[in-house]
């Protein structure tokens, strides 16, 4: 796709390229609206992207996104240590954030056990889990993985890890998608949402 | 989007939000995936967003990329001076010079009129395509802007405007796309095909 340019326009389209989500249509496109754009805008791309690798470090407790040693969740002493919300990646944690209902700290495991891409509990941060839990100061331990195959079978693998500990293990209700449709609604959702069904009278 | 997020994370996902068909998800996503690639690979994409902004200018003889004032097709001796096609974009150019099927020259108008967006057929380098004819050379201009609704009014423009020159002036053919399906080709595209109907027997 880059051949026919020069040199330094095939260059950022080959580079450009490489980042998820962006085809080498993309490329092409995002490459000539750079061309076009105020060179101070597109320097200001450049440093985020320097900046980001230079100063962002994740979390030593953890393992958020962090511009010191530890993330400002961590370092915020009016949130709860007795509860524990386990995720998988940063953007989670931002996620719950948006919804204002949690004000526990939190775990970032790295990822969830997937052994189709070779990815075991040695490779996700459960040791470092175990070691925060150890303290005895966490009373829920909130396991808030992907509701997808991966995601399951990781919670499924903590909850057995955790039931020597004297700890509450709970999971994120599944159920239906508040402003969805039921007709829409995959077997697998609506079976759950009937399991979890709630009374409403007394 | 990038609420919640410390400083620098959402500077990045800010800034990639800018870039055309870059979405506040994508954003999110490309900023992780830069956050755990190798920092020299993120610095050989700023460099080249650098780089761009740095070498790459408009050949001044017919309004295509170029590293230095003159694009590789406007210097390259070998090219017909007689053909001359006119595009919208430098993009275009590269998507011809694949088919190579064209060995003369190009002007690029820089795009397409459309008063809608209030562009003019003063804000296309419709001057510079003027004192390039006016010197003789070329004796076939052929019109390649997109065969769109603003593609169409600047060819029908030009046409006009080049009446009174003593040049071929042609339009690259409309019809179905190779490969294509029939059944699946809208109304104007067949009606096309069969308006300029090639004859196959003597």
């Amino acid at each position: 796709m880059s051949a026919g340019y020069g040199g330094v326009v095939a260059d950022l389209i080959a580079e450009l390229g490489r980042l998820p989500g962006v085809g080498p249509k993309s490329a092409q496109r995002i490459a000539f609206y750079i061309l076009n754009s105020d060179p101070a805008d597109v320097s200001r791309l450049a440093n985020a992207l320097l900046e980001v690798k230079a100063k962002v470090r994740f979390c030593e407790i953890c393992g958020n996104v962090a511009e010191g040693e530890r993330c400002r969740i961590c370092e915020d002493p009016r949130r709860n240590e007795t509860q524990l919300c386990v995720v998988e990646e940063p953007k989670d944690v931002v996620a719950i954030e948006r919804t204002r209902e949690f004000r526990g700290r939190y775990h970032v495991l790295g990822g969830a056990i997937n052994p189709i891409d070779g990815i075991g509990p040695d490779d996700l941060r459960i040791r470092e889990l175990m070691s925060r839990l150890a303290s005895g100061v966490v009373t829920e331990v909130i396991l808030a993985t992907d509701p997808n195959v991966e995601g399951e079978a990781t919670a499924a693998y903590l909850s057995r890890l955790l039931t020597s500990m004297d700890v509450a293990v709970t999971r994120l209700a599944s159920g239906l998608p508040v402003g969805g449709d039921l007709e829409y609604a995959d077997e697998v959702t609506l079976g759950r949402a009937f399991e979890g069904r709630v009374r409403l009278n007394a």
